[in-house]
């Protein structure tokens, strides 16, 4: 058979699956989820030993040790799958919600009913836990998944998806609900992005290298994000200690996430005061400053900012640094270099908070708060799949909602159209 | 310049022109279309010259009479696009709300505000008519379009364009915001089905072939549906009056548009009294049946269904005919051959009739009523851009509501995050 068909066949079983499952209860998602987890607590050792081939082969191949890392599936990774799983099933269920239900004139009753997608196709790197992490959402949202975890992977992947067919089959639903690809032939994500009418969308997981690639060859609709070139502006008349507090934790709290802090632009009432003493604290922290010639005039130790690192998402300890003259300004800059993720207004004004919040087209939009809560346990999704700065379907984190989709419900009693 | 330069060009003006929309009220949008409805009304006999080229140049090629007429703006075509403008400035402004707006155990509040899209792409045929019915929906919803038009309508869009432009003007919003491509070379198509970072969707409006086209080459989300292959399942037990009026409205109210019925399922407790009725008065409307051989046993008149026949959207005067022995046959065969449209059970039985509701995965889903109720208008919506029968974004009917998107807002107080 042809790795084509045999895509093919797998998404069928896929599809036949996600049909059980949105005939599936509540209760019933919620029970297989507690099996699962179960399962995985009381396999520690068998995912153990089955890790070891993976990493063992990683570093026979010589892998980089941040990448064998990523790879390692030990008591503190399955502890957070566990905890992961019991917490999706204590999530309320959003299949069947119906919302705006009303008569019209012509006598039918119309509303929206929310419904599982379908299929979704995942594509990941190394980290296994995403198996389990990116299925648990799946399913309680109703949806059949396709997993293609990293080839480095396998063994683990494979090791974590039988338990959870294990535990779906214990529970009355088909295994096939869960299915992970196990060929580590590539042409397999070939088939995936082009899988028109066998999956509904793909949602990649990784580095920026695999969603753009992803993204440019997919003949599917993909939920994704690129970049998180997050921006914080300094409003005159902002409070300084706040700006201090939001700054610094915006920044320095974590450098390697897409919602840190990668340019500061700030008024250029507040420059001469609160620069130099936001200079020295992130210095402090080693954290390197790229700014803009007003910049570098207020604090002597800034390189001097390219167009370029107005575009960056640097991931790391730079920020680059930005005086403008007013909020007009601030905004055309983020319309012009930013990515649409996460944007700060740190400001006392009531107007400029209105217009910052109504203006800025991002998929976050903040006053008075830091960049890092842009996130689906701190927005309350109770878990999320990822963040997509794309502007249809959803948009910024994406929990079980993101992962549903509406149709119109009509109850008649018999009614015709004139 | 280039014709890539001279689109990028436009579109960029255009995305200019949508920031100062998405900054604009709802008066002055309102406004802008009442503006709109006024110049188009004393605007009649230079919009009917203007048309009158069109319809020339379509006569002298040899175009088909009901091709000739779809370009034709006659006073009655004018009037239902001047009262069109007029509904669309009285509708709710979607722009703007917030929902779910909640404080969150760190102490930010989180909300959810709708926003326009951006920018959006129209590519349609010959009618006219659609220049003023997707600008003024789009424009309502806060966004900037790009409409690219039949060449055959060329002058009557360019009169429509301008006279919306300087609408637009006259109410302090810019023209661009309503930008007609003007060039009829098709290679402009080709850009705007690429204009990724340029236009924020595209919207095809014509026959199966060219949203075909469109979708096929597309790099830009499209908002689309392809076949209206809508059933009706008579159950065991269905009132047969309800039944026979709900057939025939759904297949002979209208028979070119995509909610008109083209399958009929019915079991077979019902068949043998009720299908030679239907058949009688389906006859008597010379619509031809063609049945699977069960039908054939009791309708003889009926031809023969081949298996392309499930598939067919046959948009005139045939039906397609299938017994079955149960709702669960029903519901696979819809979920085999339909095209995900519009769906009806006619049935007294809750049960069933909850089950086909949660059960049936289509953009519309009813009970006892008529597929042509399927429908911007009818379901509420004021007015409608199209319908989708894409899973992701808007699907159904989609109005105001579906060209816009949502992004999440939270008001702090300083919160960073722990």
């Amino acid at each position: 058979m042809s790795l084509a068909a045999v895509f093919e066949a797998t998404a069928q079983r896929a599809r036949e699956a996600s049909r059980a499952l949105a005939r599936a209860s509540t209760g019933q998602k919620n029970r297989a989820l507690e099996v699962m987890a179960a399962r995985l607590q009381s396999a520690r050792p068998a995912l153990k030993t089955a890790n070891q081939d993976d990493l063992a082969a990683a570093q026979a191949r010589g892998l980089e040790p941040a990448l064998v890392d990523r790879l390692r599936l030990d008591d503190a990774a399955l502890d957070r799958m566990i905890e992961g799983l019991l917490q999706i099933s204590a999530l309320p269920d959003p299949v069947g919600s119906i919302r705006d239900l009303a008569y019209h004139p012509s006598g039918i009753q119309v509303g929206r009913m929310r419904v599982p997608l379908g299929v979704v196709g995942i594509i990941y790197e190394s980290r296994p836990n995403v198996t389990v992490d990116a299925a648990a959402l799946c399913f309680k949202a109703g949806n059949a998944c396709v997993l293609r975890g990293g080839s480095e992977a396998n063994a683990s992947n494979r090791a974590l998806a039988l338990l959870l067919g294990e535990a779906l089959e214990a529970t009355g639903l088909p295994a096939a609900a869960i299915t992970l690809i196990e060929t580590t032939d590539r042409a397999m994500v070939d088939h995936m992005v082009a899988a028109e009418g066998l999956l509904d969308v793909l949602i990649p997981r990784g580095g920026k290298g695999l969603i753009e690639r992803i993204s440019k060859a997919a003949r599917i609709p993909v939920l994704k994000h690129l970049d998180g070139n997050c921006h914080l502006y300094i409003d005159a008349g902002a409070d300084h200690a706040m700006a201090e507090a939001l700054v610094m934790n915006s920044k320095t709290h974590r450098y390697g996430v897409c919602n840190a802090l990668e340019t500061l632009l700030i008024h250029e009432a507040e420059a001469d005061t609160l620069l130099p003493r936001l200079a020295a604290l992130l210095a402090a922290k080693d954290v390197v400053l790229r700014g803009c010639p007003k910049t570098c005039a207020r604090v002597p130790e800034a390189e001097g900012a390219t167009e370029a690192d107005w575009y960056e998402e640097y991931l790391g300890p730079l920020l680059a640094v930005r005086v403008v003259p007013s909020l007009d300004e601030a905004m055309a800059h983020i319309a012009r270099y930013g990515s649409a993720h996460t944007d700060v207004i740190v400001t006392q004004d009531y107007a400029r908070a209105q217009r910052f919040l109504a203006e800025v087209d991002s998929a976050s939009v903040m006053v008075n708060a830091s960049t890092r809560f842009a996130d689906g346990f701190e927005f309350g999704l109770g878990a999320e799949i990822g963040i997509s700065t794309d502007k249809l379907h959803a948009r910024g984190p994406v929990g079980l909602e993101g992962l549903t989709t509406e149709k119109y419900i009509v109850y008649g009693s018999g009614q015709v159209r004139a």
